[in-house]
């Protein structure tokens, strides 16, 4: 079992305290208008299920293969695994009432055993929810059963090794249920860096990194998670596919391609061979202060258009800038960031940029000169390293912060999307004003900030966090409002429904407007040839 | 019909006079030890088809849909269209006996016109081989007929527009039928390049780069063909995949990767949106020369793996750089590079470079400084601009030579794979041992030749090209006893049986031993479900 389990109502070390910064409070009580108690979830033993609905016959067959303590169907297993971390999830957790959960846990610690459970699914009819590290946004963990006898979680944390490390090229082979934190612990020591930090870095398992096409916080520079992988290994209820890791090939379609993003529901991605970097020497981060988001904007699309792109590059807008340095304690930043000179080049507000540089030192000194550059053509001022290095000091922090303003009565959630430079800004426009219409016909006007980030030489990612009171007893619905409205706008605007969360079971109903009907029946039929009785994560990705 | 239409029998303009440089007359007589007369080709009237099996109702029907002059079946549209441009496609056509030919010619001119083609071939079981530029050097557009009464070339020259430039977002879109070259010399008016350029430059189409996933001589700097494609539409039998030109996405498995390299089995690629860059404001290219393979190899991994990558890069092995240089013109050469101060440091024959470093001065620059103090590192001799002018001079001239020395008795192939770097020394010697032994078994002994091009982090390409007497009358045989056994060295040692040349005909046999029956088993439930009737390109791709 994993040594590092998450608190099972929300984010993290169940260990760590609760904090919630003076900023934080003043953003709920004047931002938001919140001044309700705060709301603790519920103890684990409150929690109700319906009892398991696995069948003994199948429960003995599970435990035949990976021993009795490989099975587990005790109410705290069954909690961990019952969903994710979107915010539907936490606040039916935090209330009690997951929406279902899985029947039953099963740990393989061999490929045989692998196999051998999903043959015996395939048998007994079980659906199986592949989980690593139960950090899905979008629902993608969500035990569904569709048309079968019950659900297995199938936790993949005791295939967590290394398989093999080839310095001369830069390839690590691993086995997929090891955690990104603890590979980037194991690469440390050989002097190497994967370089890939999604917000979920601490929990985030590999195989779910490459099921879900992650992108981390450094990907312009390390590249995404899909980037990352040369070979894997698929099992597959139906047989195994195997690629091998050539740098780069021309045999035909690329399978790899299917296969990382299938989130699944083809089968389990069980190994896979990864591209590494040898650990940076230097680690430059600082910021840079743009008149507004349209400035700024410019900026990054220069740097990605020249060959001079940050590893990490992130921009907030408006909202997000005057929320960033709220939530970060007023005064010292506003000094920091020099607010009188700021004001005094009639910045207003202003669009705050973290811009992070690393590797070999010249080249990153190199990048960074350019960059800094291209942030003065652009009427940018360099702010110093000192938001720099509060950014970097809390990039994992947000899911924390999230459970502290649940508790405390808001609704929080993030959504994002990508989109080519040249409908950049007007995407932002039509997200932020649906988020924002939406709340407020909800009845709890809130704030939407949103960041780029994610460079490409075509475009961008644009990432939302929005921010309202949550309407007591109906945060689902609220949720669902909010979310309908803005993945409307983002398909309707010219965007993909998702830059980096992946489909999940929240996408399901937009994928078609982004692949169309022929990519639907495209990847239905290849489902139907690997996994023929759809006991692979059923609800998920496919309508 | 397209302006410049390459010679039927060989390559290029066919009012180009053929030309063989003294240093190619000292290398097939003196290196190979052949002193026959020229065989030129038949004439074309010569050439031997068996007549039209297309079905009058079949003609009929196309006709109605494409005009009476989109249909053509006359003898010289049918050998225009009966071959690309591999050794022995050149061998058969060359002797008037071509292995078949299409039953007619159609050229679809609207999206509309190609949808109701399909339709019409799967209603009259008529095969539909794609036809680009007709480049391919692996039976990519042999007219394979399979299990159906006819074959269609469906030839898309007259799909050949520029749709829309988006030039904040770097993205052009075009109809698939364009040739490289066509849409090189739009975006240069635009102050733009693709920066795609295949040997094959000068006729090949851009869908049919997609199809094939095309590498060009600078895509270590540009990117493959399949990092340009950003959206495409692929119009199959049974329906339309159409996707958007996302910068990136994480909305499921992508299809586009199952699009780009799927060779015309799936359906036509008929709209494109590919990525552009500004055009390089420099070229630098220059020659750099180390003691053998190795060492360069060592020098190239170096710079592939620090950012310092060079937008070209090639190493010629031992073979290669004697053959270079005595086809370049002996003396010349010899003092440019400098000789006795080669031989000085006891380099022997030695390994040459060609490092191109383009676009923006500055970047330019600096990647070439540091490439520089690489080179240098690792024992080579920086040799200047020569060799660098030279190679420009002649980077698509090749394909001419091979013609020549073919008239003149000689066997001209060249094979490529690509693998990692802590393998590619071995499979270089694997594959070199396992060409020079089966031209001796042949009974022809003759030269192998290969360089290092298309620098990854991981790994590189191995590109083969081999030069004996031909086995006269006895050329396919000689051909295909040689190609077996380099890609049975290729796929046993470790690298993918093809990094750029696509599978087409000649690698089908292989295809299973990289991807596995579960690989070959997806490709087929997607081929069912987009092509039901298997009327497209037949005998490509899937064994």
């Amino acid at each position: 079992m994993p040594a590092e389990r998450m608190r099972w109502w929300g984010w993290g070390d169940p260990e760590r305290a609760p904090v919630l910064s003076p900023g934080a409070l003043t953003l709920l009580r004047e931002t938001l208008g919140i001044v309700s108690e705060p709301r603790p979830p519920v103890a684990l033993a409150g929690v109700r299920l319906e009892s398991s609905a696995i069948p003994d016959r199948a429960l003995a067959a599970l435990r035949e293969i990976v021993g009795a303590d490989g099975v587990r169907d005790d109410q705290a297993e069954r909690v961990t695994h019952a969903a994710g971390k979107g915010y539907p999830d936490l606040v039916r957790l935090r209330a009690g009432t997951p929406d279902g959960a899985p029947d039953a846990v099963a740990y393989p610690s061999s490929r045989e055993q692998l196999v051998a459970v999903l043959d015996a699914c395939a048998q007994h009819s079980l659906a199986i929810v592949p989980f690593g590290g139960g950090t899905s946004v979008v629902g993608g963990v969500a035990p569904m059963r569709g048309p079968h006898k019950g659900v297995l979680a199938l936790d993949m944390s005791e295939l967590a090794s290394v398989l093999d490390l080839d310095r001369e090229s830069s390839i690590v082979k691993v086995q997929s249920g090891m955690r990104a934190r603890e590979l980037e612990r194991w690469l440390a020591r050989e002097g190497l860096t994967l370089g890939h930090f999604p917000q979920s870095f601490e929990y985030v398992s590999l195989g779910g990194c490459a099921a879900t096409r992650s992108a981390g916080q450094a990907s312009t520079g390390y590249g995404r998670f899909d980037e990352l992988v040369l070979g894997l290994s698929l099992t597959a209820p139906a047989g195994r596919i195997e690629l091998p890791a050539h740098p780069a090939s021309a045999a035909g379609p690329n399978l790899r391609e299917l296969i990382v993003g299938s989130e699944g529901t083809l089968g389990v991605i069980d190994e896979l061979s990864l591209r590494v970097r040898p650990a940076p020497d230097v680690r430059i981060y600082e910021g840079a202060f743009f008149e507004g988001l349209e400035q700024g904007a410019q900026a990054l699309r220069e740097m990605a258009q020249s060959h001079t792109t940050p590893d990490v590059a992130r921009l907030s807008d408006e909202n997000e800038t005057r929320i960033s340095l709220m939530l970060a304690g007023a005064e010292g930043v506003k000094t920091r960031l020099g607010r009188a000179y700021i004001g005094a080049r009639g910045y207003g507000e202003g669009a705050l940029a973290i811009l992070g540089f690393e590797g070999e030192e010249r080249d990153a000194s190199t990048r960074r000169s350019r960059a800094r550059r291209i942030v003065r053509g652009h009427g940018g001022l360099l702010v110093g390293a000192s938001p720099g290095r509060a950014w970097l000091r809390s990039r994992f922090q947000a899911p924390y912060l999230r459970d502290e303003l649940i508790t405390h009565g808001a609704i929080v959630e993030t959504l994002e999307t990508a989109t080519r430079w040249g409908n950049l800004m007007a995407l932002h426009q039509k997200v932020t004003d649906a988020i924002e219409a939406s709340l407020r016909t909800c009845g709890t006007p809130g704030v939407v900030g949103c960041h780029i980030s994610h460079l490409y030489e075509t475009g961008a990612s644009l990432y939302f966090t929005f921010l309202a009171p949550a309407s007591t007893g109906k945060e689902i619905d609220q949720w669902q409002a909010v979310k309908a409205a803005a993945s409307r706008a983002i398909v309707d605007g010219g965007g993909t429904i998702t830059h980096h969360h992946a489909v999940g079971r929240d996408h399901v109903p937009w994928l078609e407007r982004e692949i169309g009907e022929g990519g639907i029946d495209a990847l239905r039929a290849l489902k139907r040839q690997l996994d023929p009785q759809g006991i692979m994560n059923p609800g998920k990705l496919l309508p």
